[in-house]
């Protein structure tokens, strides 16, 4: 196993014969697809020695390379790992066909029948970091819902990534579904990247998945249209009108329990009259839990080891146990806040009053608003989707956790005997 | 009446300024919404020689720098068309308003409801070109909609957009929705169109109306999301198992009702065994309606008067009477030719084989697909969306006619009672 460069085709040949295989998948049966993902998913468990193989080569280049314990974490598999992903690949299977449902239908005065049917978007250019899990998952989710699919991972995964997809290929040999349905840009090369992102004959949509940086050169680079998926920095504001004992659970579980993850909460708003009155109680909770807390002028006056916060705590995703704290005097001071800092993902109010949070949620611009719950529920998973392919804090096709749906796009079919205008 | 540029704020200012008005008229109730749209309507058609006085001037600078006669039409106003787009805004006032549908709802085991509410997209920047129209148009459907518009027309156009917007100011003064939801970039200055692009933070979508070149700019340069709104190089498929009158009814209506629309048809793809047999009446029927055809060798071997068609008459939407032909010996070679030069708007077949038509409508990836029925039908009216605010040819977020829900997006809003995860 070595890291040479094994691409012999160009990234447009390989987008070609994505578009050329996804015309075959799209109008596949739900069980072909099914039965094709069922055995790449014994394919995985079967051959997972060589996945572990091709893994240890890149843990340690990455550790030749000096990278820091969280990135090497996401980059490591195990037994227990690959096996998730292949039971993954299992669950998507289960979850219902969104192609060829019929979304409306009618009929015209003069008699032409219309119908909106849901359809494949074609072919998937993904564009992600270094957890090799997302070779398999993102693959999955799109030859469930009819696409082809363009994989560029990071090119510290490369080894790792390169044994999912031969064993994805050699499976797919045996089922409906044409392997050049999943395509691998097998490069280090920065420019195979750039490659896809004006590729618009070839490749029907972008979806970056890692850190800011990598979002925006894709958002600000690609003339593709890009499914933005996104970062979170998530607030919690608690109202004058909160029960303590909510608002500080809600709090602890929605900074703590994961706190690298785009749902955590980083900024904590609160009321100045709550937080006179429980300082207390939120000052031992964050020092039980272990938070660093960063404040303004007040919650330094209010609260014990506050360090200053600036004008970069309100904009960090710290993705750790540090919190910001900002203290305001009403509603519509603690929505400017986020209408500045937040990043459309997630955002809670905490309150005993109904109408504070109606209009709360009513005027915050964000995909997913929580009245008396933690921001940690948006996810695919926890929310009741099935899988899902990222988070998306943009406006346009999907929003909030993306599911099957989101990767699919309509057509309307007119069937007439001659009908003109 | 002069073309002096009177903006004394910037684009971003007029950006910020619509961002906040938005939020007032995102959560306005119908009626309010409605009403509003009535009284611009009345000030329109009251005030109506003002915007006529204006439109002389534009016309008049049109003529001094000759401009051709189809762009005079198009900016030409007239009291019939002002009172024609002043109707236009009582008809949105009558379509269902779309914001505040609970979409999908439900419960999850721990207690915590969940509801997908339709909401309005925020801020729209509106890019068009000659058509004064289009400034009433589209403020009438975003205005209903919930969501700001920032509006940049055409130069050529100025006056016209100047005298319109003042008037729409002017009625907004009595009505719910602030006047600062509509805003109008009175500049002439290109530098003006580019901010919008790339105004993330203030600009929800981007919307380009026009030829092009102009969605293409917008396309490349924007890294606010764009809904592109197209260009239509439509086929008519004449299988060979066609039916003669049907085929050459839907051809004639497809290329001449309205030659320069974007729905028109600009290619005929004819089986060869059709031809043959039927190319009296096809000539016939072209040489009745005025049509320039260019063709292939083939096609040029059966009919008379037939101009040798190159590489750009299959890329080229002509808007005009001239139609290129293309003889093929089987459907795979029609799609073939579709795949290529089409640009995913409307595509017909005309075929008595329902098998085959069906098997056109699965593998032509377009907006709209017809089996034996004309491609003019591809229209926010005709299909009975009401009002639309273009035509979308990319697959994102909206396909096809986009009438009032294509300027929606979603939020998720959760209830609960202290859920953690």
């Amino acid at each position: 196993m070595t890291e040479s460069v094994i691409q012999t085709i160009t990234v447009e040949e390989q987008a070609k014969k994505a578009k050329k295989a996804a015309k075959v998948l799209g109008i596949l049966t739900t069980e072909e697809k099914n039965q094709a993902l069922r055995t790449v998913a014994d394919a995985l468990e079967a051959d997972y020695q060589s996945i572990i193989a091709a893994n240890l080569v890149d843990l340690q280049k990455g550790e030749e390379k000096g990278f820091e314990q969280a990135f090497m974490d996401r980059l490591s598999l195990n037994k227990d790992r690959i096996f998730d992903f292949a039971e993954g690949l299992r669950q998507v299977a289960e979850l219902p066909d969104p192609i060829g449902d019929v979304m409306s239908g009618w009929t015209l005065e003069n008699g032409l029948k219309v119908e909106e049917v849901r359809v494949p978007l074609g072919v998937i250019g993904m564009i992600y970091e270094a957890r090799p899990n997302v070779t398999a998952d993102a693959a999955g989710l799109a030859l469930k819902s009819g696409n082809a699919i363009v994989l560029k991972g990071g090119s510290s995964a490369l080894n790792s990534n390169r044994a999912i997809v031969k064993i994805i290929h050699q499976a797919l040999e045996n089922t409906a579904i044409p392997r050049d349905a999943v395509q691998f840009i097998d490069s280090l090369d920065r420019e195979a990247t750039q490659q896809l992102f004006t590729m618009k004959d070839h490749i029907d949509v972008l979806i970056p998945r890692g850190g800011a940086s990598l979002i925006k050169a894709v958002v600000e680079n690609a003339t593709v249209p890009v499914l933005e998926t996104g970062v979170g920095n998530c607030h919690i504001y608690v109202d004058q009108e909160a029960d303590a004992e909510k608002a500080i659970n809600i709090l602890i579980n929605a900074k703590t329990d994961r706190p690298a993850v785009c749902n955590a909460a980083e900024t904590l708003i609160v009321h100045q009259n709550w937080l006179k009155e429980h300082k207390d109680l939120l000052a031992e909770a964050c020092k039980k839990h272990g938070i660093t807390v960063h404040g303004d002028e007040l919650a330094r006056a209010e609260l014990p080891d506050v360090q200053q916060a600036t004008e970069k705590d309100w904009a960090n995703e710290y993705l750790s146990l540090d919190l910001a704290v900002k203290t305001v005097s009403s509603l519509e001071e603690a929505i400017e806040h986020i209408d500045l800092y937040g990043t459309k993902h997630s955002e809670a109010i905490i309150t005993e009053n109904t109408d504070t949070a109606k209009k709360f949620m009513q005027l915050v611009d964000a995909a997913a608003l929580y009245h008396n719950a933690s921001t940690r529920f948006t996810d695919g998973g926890a929310l009741g989707f099935g899988a899902e392919i990222g988070i998306s804090t943009q406006k346009l096709h999907a929003r909030g956790p993306m599911g099957l749906p989101a990767l699919t796009t309509r057509k309307y079919l007119m069937s007439g005997n001659g009908q003109v205008r």
